[in-house]
């Protein structure tokens, strides 16, 4: 069985953000014993991927590492017209990736206890991202 | 239910390549109206991953700054007697990922409408490279 | 059709660790003509990918690789206090994945012939990891 929805996120500043309850606000897992969440975001600026959800300073880690390794301005970028955060949104989304699937067990999304669901908004001003929630069970 | 197919993509020079359409042509969709799409890469040397579909600069781009960031004759390399693609095209292939899982929804590919399938082929002569494409809904 | 089960991998030393045993030798893909396997880790400071198979000396690049492009110590670190492994470790995890998909085809995984499912035990004392196995058909 496949339930399927989409859900636009409010716009979030450039960063990594835990969206886990905003995922779970718009889809209904309560019935499924065994299963998988699939979360997909339509756009090429900005990521899914999962990692701590507790301390803050993971989040803003995350961002600092990542404007490193993938820098804005480097001299071999050709795509350069959108501004100088575009292409390395691009290259931030691929190597993060689109989207996350999860196991769903007993109703609940089987997460470890310290994980969570990071949106990685690359741009500046980014704007609402569209996400389409799928469920199979 | 499950519809599985495997494709053998004609060989492809060193770099990122849009191959969308050659995944929509092998796969019906036509009467699915939910459902996710896998596409996954038979090898270690060659990545999928989902980026802007439209500027060639930005597939230029991906080239470039992964060529920077995973670098050929790293000297700590001890995997070197392919080539120096080789070991870069590995860690590129992890870096960017094997599959993509992308939703399908009302008989389409529910993508933002600046998202593609990239293939990312890592070696100077990786020749064919074979997928397999399931559908479930 | 789903099938889902949980999985305690013996503890491994930090690095990456060839597990494409220990993930079929907890679950029957025995009678599945079409499907999918999904491999699902429950912690943020180890990962899941695929890669080569045969030589370690890849798995050992790997290692190298990605502690000099995602550094310890790194001055911008502002999440420091759990030792110098452990926001490395973060970010190794988002860049490499929290889980795979791959397709069943005629009761084996479909899997090219040098490919096989790495963990990546990015702390230095991970400990015994928790997986998700979940296979539809």
């Amino acid at each position: 069985m496949i339930k399927q929805t989409e859900l636009k996120l409010n716009p979030y500043p450039r960063g990594f953000h835990l969206i886990t309850n905003s995922i779970l606000n718009v889809i209904d897992i309560s019935k499924i014993e065994s299963g998988l969440l699939h979360v997909f975001i339509k756009h090429t600026s900005a990521s899914l991927t999962i990692n701590e959800n507790a301390d803050p300073t993971v989040r803003a880690d995350f961002e600092s590492h990542f404007n490193k390794f993938i820098p804005e301005n480097a001299l071999y970028y050709k795509h350069d017209y959108e501004g100088p955060d575009d292409m390395p949104a691009h290259l931030k989304a691929s190597t993060l990736g689109s989207s996350v699937t999860i196991p769903i067990t007993n109703a609940r999304l089987n997460l470890g206890t310290w994980q969570g669901i990071y949106l990685g908004e690359h741009r500046d001003h980014g704007g609402s991202r569209s996400l389409v929630v799928t469920v199979y069970s």
